[in-house]
């Protein structure tokens, strides 16, 4: 049996009501076309999202987050009823297979054909087990990397699309292959401006002061869905929280740094560009819990 | 019978000498895994050439630029005959269909298979009618948009990928909407510090006190295969040329504005943020037919 489970939506973007069918796909025979705006331009939306025993990790935040990156490129808005039956059939078999154990999801929209192919938008949800992340969140070695661009990039340059979750990601690879040739395991992007901004598939949290800190998605980065639980839950054990734009100069002051994703979780930074970090290591253990028994 | 031909490619980054095998297939079935990095990250490469009767033009050049962007993606290097092997086979239905008609080829590579899946980089070529690009040859409007960044990008944050042709546009297809929304045709993308670069899909020609001039490719813009081949031609005939950095303040100035690219060859600039530019439709045409005639 696979360790793949892929879910085909044939009207991604039927309206609301209307009836979409979901049909299960082996992940091994092709299902996209030459012709897709997918695999043609990187033109085409995602999200990633955690499961444990059929409970799929924060899937409200994530469907809206897809429909808000949706409006962004300006594509129509997807179905979000038949995407998350997708998730849903999509994880089921995995799920059942490993008791306890985690499962992503991911699921896409793409714009549709160019070059004469006839179809419209292809979407699906695709089910996978996580890898197996336990380095990572007992410690990262993160550096950072010019992203290039200002910190108002959403105001001046909206077509640069920062904020949307795109399937645009060949710079956020290259980065990271850039950050394993010194020798890091991860990212942290700043911008030319001097602002830390995210990583290229994580958000930054910060601890300065003992205030948990994270960059705001003003600022052309993904508002993440994994900063924002792990922000709800320690704003209700007594943390105060701020979503505000965070200075590079900050981060050597800072308590601890963590990148967060919906697949690695809370990932505490253990050392930034070869200084080391303070990891708190209970603290990490202790939101990551709380992210895994999320329903 | 389809107006599109696909051949897939079995083994795109065999080494050179290696049997590989060139694979007809129904671009109006799926061809692509929903595992590939191509459409899952636009992690990949591609090219469009022009092609009539057969001929395509300037083949070489372009498999030389695919083999760069595959250097600067840290891609395999993608086997060079098979792929114009392959390109000749899309074409030559569509050409013996078409006899003196302008005929499209693109040809890709992507990373492989991520979240599992099995199998490598996937490769193909697809051969389509070309639009009809009459409009556009006469002359078009087009809009300076910021691309955000600065002209130094490949020396100061090479993992931007400028000058890479990667499958990740979604950004550009972006701009060309915003144009669009602007009631322009197209885009001409200058940097934060003030350097005139290229369209999201173009090349920029300016000719200045009678001299042609395009950006350089160090400013992170795609070396552009008919720009290269404009100016082959124009210096025969006795035009100087120099590639050199072109700041925004020079168009004004400039005598003609032109954005170059495989498949819509030259279109004139007939007016750039609004002001109306000369178009020299006799000397546009000169070169177009040059370039249609090239082998």
């Amino acid at each position: 049996m696979s360790d793949l489970t892929l879910c085909l939506i044939d009207r991604p973007t039927a309206p609301p009501g209307e009836s979409v069918s979901i049909v299960d796909a082996d992940p091994l025979q092709a299902t996209v076309l030459a012709t897709d705006f997918g695999v043609n331009r990187g033109d085409g939306i995602f999200e990633v999202a955690g499961c444990v025993d059929g409970r799929v990790h924060a899937l409200d935040a994530h469907l809206r987050r897809f429909a808000r990156s949706a409006s962004m490129l300006d594509l129509p808005k997807p179905n979000s009823d038949a995407y998350a039956e997708a998730v849903r059939r999509a994880i089921a078999p995995l799920c059942a297979q490993r008791p306890g154990q985690e499962v992503l999801v991911k699921f896409v929209l793409t714009r549709g054909q160019e070059m004469g192919g006839t179809g419209g938008p292809a979407g699906w949800a695709i089910a996978y087990p996580c890898p197996d992340f336990a380095h990572d969140r007992s410690g990262i070695d993160v550096v950072t990397l010019d992203r290039g661009v200002r910190s108002d990039i959403m105001r001046t340059t909206p077509w640069l699309l920062g904020g949307a979750k795109t399937l645009s990601y060949a710079a956020n690879k290259a980065a990271l292959r850039e950050a394993k040739r010194r020798g890091a395991d991860d990212v942290l992007f700043v911008s030319t401006d001097g602002h830390a901004l995210e990583g290229p598939s994580s958000s930054l949290i910060a601890r300065i002061n003992g205030v948990l800190v994270t960059p705001h998605p003003d600022e052309g980065v993904l508002a993440g869905t994994t900063q924002a639980d792990v922000f709800a839950y320690a704003e209700e054990v007594g943390f105060r929280t701020e979503t505000r734009p965070v200075l590079t100069d900050e981060l050597a002051a800072a308590d601890a740094l963590w990148l967060t994703s919906s697949g690695r979780l809370c990932a505490p930074v253990k050392s930034l560009d070869g200084r080391p970090m303070a990891v708190d290591a209970a603290l990490t253990a202790e939101w990551n819990d709380h992210l895994l028994a999320r329903s």
